[in-house]
């Protein structure tokens, strides 16, 4: 099958971008000696999982999930150490035991004394990182709050280690930036796992990681993992703040025009909210994509800046570069749009259309959506 | 099963709510005397649509939606007269096409010349209607603009009417200017129609409807259909533009607390960009809910302003009304979200956990989603 003959709207994976982008991050981490823990809750696929763990050297020691119905059908799909990296509550313990019982580790995180003493007593040997909080100010405890050695010896021998996510350095904007939130997030981090060493307990695991974070690190000194996720598929915030370059989006969505208007510019894609989302994330980037930018229908940007402006459900507006040839487009024509955020914009979908550089659809590869 | 033993995060759908929703919409258009076909694009449901259809007096004639998904699920479910408001492409008539041969019919929409051509030429003699655009400026041809003709000649016998959205009126704010949008809608799409008679074409259908201008009509003179879907589930930005009440939120997104952090007054949910959706349309209105307003398990106001002000893909940060008992919640808690837009909340869940008013859950409905 042709892309052209696809219904629409759907998403288009370019492996050939998705191997590029593995490989990248995969030399990124093996730089500094550390493993990688991928985060699926991008790809939300197997077979991206099996491509990440089949590039050399990619010291991938498993994945890490922000559902329990990722972790269930990696489970499923043979993955045996995989880490939930979403503050745990005590009623999805026993979802967690099963997946255990069915042979896989799956990691837990809290940053709650109490859910750390049901986790420790829980018979199924359960096993959870602490979670500090590197200045995103989401979750976790800070590395020099008392409450970290608390939930330490609460957690007893189910203490596997301790993690951070530094999401504020989505709001970096230079390289220079990245390596001083990657610094602080390594600093707050490992400090931490120093400071419950110092108490006599074990940490193993020291895990931190965003994609900006993981491409721009300097020093990964004391971290034992790294966790990236959007690196795989790409979107046009990532490369807004240099995380990868334009060219780098794997992942696009592919709409018909279903409405033109010469006289005003624009055409009307069968791609609106639901297709692409609402994420505005590039609204205060260097570059304003609107809910997205419109590419041809091969994924190249011969339509210059033509950027679906307003989305309704089933509806985006694109205003048309009047230089490209976006201004030819008709009824039916298709093109792809590259997404905002790509975590937000796949998960509308429930597979992706795999090609190889070119025309031909050469795979089919679904996606575990929902909780 | 409680409501409090459901996996997080999930709908819940209050049957009562829903059931006056309904109703209160079929009295709105009965007092017009004119046919009710609902917009399924929100509810995805044929379990609501049942219940729309069997309220009594309710005048509905058939349904309308926004993708083929949800065309082939309804006639898989036994509707055999569909409105397919989004404009077609040639590509698409060939599923029509096959819906048709399955005993329903599919009514589409077109604004386009060659397009109606295409369906005027295609074998299964399908029928559609000409897109109006009464003032969105989004799709649809302006009723004065002599394309308009050219269009209902090209469609020949395939010519079943004319439809308008006035999407507009979701940037009214009173209900004297949604009386105003309403007319402006009326007006457009009832010349339209006018138009293509005084050339000697027959038009048997004039559609026409949002919730707020279905609601809020002074006069439907001159149209035959009203089409209107969020109203039946409700959201917090109809109830900002007065479509209806805000205890009349039908829909509203279960969550566990995940994290909390007292001196800041937040809580976390496990309810984030993914499950509550991205949309931000109370941003402009009366009233800001952030990504939407946190309401006891229960489905009460009992936390006062307690909104999640950021969203992350499965984390919701709630900042607490520190007068309220959202000051007590406790990891493993369930909360509810009234949602800001349902029809782009509803899309990333695939079924509706159902009570009514209580909290036993007394029916799990599937929804349509994707393409």
């Amino acid at each position: 099958m042709k892309i052209v003959d696809l219904p629409t709207p759907c998403l288009v994976l370019d492996r050939r971008i998705l191997q590029r982008n593995l490989d990248m991050m995969a030399r990124a981490v093996a730089r500094h000696g550390v493993a990688l823990r991928p985060h699926m809750k991008t790809a939300k696929s197997i077979d991206v999982a099996r491509l990440a763990a089949a590039v050399s050297g990619s010291g991938m020691v498993g994945i890490t999930v922000s559902t329990l119905a990722e972790a269930e059908y990696f489970v499923a799909h043979g993955a045996t150490d995989i880490l939930y990296a979403v503050g745990i509550t005590p009623q999805k313990l026993g979802d967690i035991a099963k997946l255990k019982a069915a042979g896989a580790e799956i990691i837990v995180v809290t940053d709650d004394p109490d859910v750390a003493s049901v986790i420790a007593g829980h018979s199924a040997k359960l096993r959870a990182l602490i979670e500090i909080d590197s200045g995103e100010g989401r979750g976790g405890v800070s590395f020099d709050d008392p409450v970290l050695i608390e939930i330490g010896e609460r957690l007893g021998g189910s203490l596997a280690g301790v993690m951070t996510h530094a999401g504020h350095s989505y709001a970096g904007r230079t390289a220079s930036q990245m390596r001083e939130i990657a610094e602080v997030e390594r600093g707050c981090v490992v400090r931490a796992a120093e400071r419950l060493r110092s108490e006599g307990m074990v940490v193993p695991i020291v895990s931190m990681g965003s994609s900006p974070t993981a491409m721009h690190a300097v020093s990964l000194s004391g971290v034992t993992e790294v966790r990236a996720g959007v690196y795989m598929l790409g979107d046009l915030f990532q490369a807004g703040i240099g995380t990868h370059r334009l060219d780098d989006v794997a992942c696009t969505v592919l709409a018909s025009v279903i409405g033109r208007r010469q006289a005003e510019k624009r055409v009307l894609i069968d791609a609106g909210g639901l297709a692409l989302s609402k994420d505005r994330s590039t609204q205060d980037g260097p570059k304003d994509y609107g809910f997205g930018l419109m590419l041809d229908v091969a994924g190249k940007r011969s339509y210059g800046d033509s950027i679906v402006r307003r989305a309704y459900q089933e509806h985006g507006v694109v205003e048309c570069d009047p230089a490209s040839a976006a201004m030819n487009l008709v009824i039916g024509d298709k093109v792809r749009v590259a997404p905002n955020h790509v975590c937000m914009t796949a998960a509308a979908h429930d597979r992706y259309y795999v090609v190889d550089g070119g025309d031909e659809v050469v795979a089919t590869w679904t996606r575990v959506n929902g909780w």
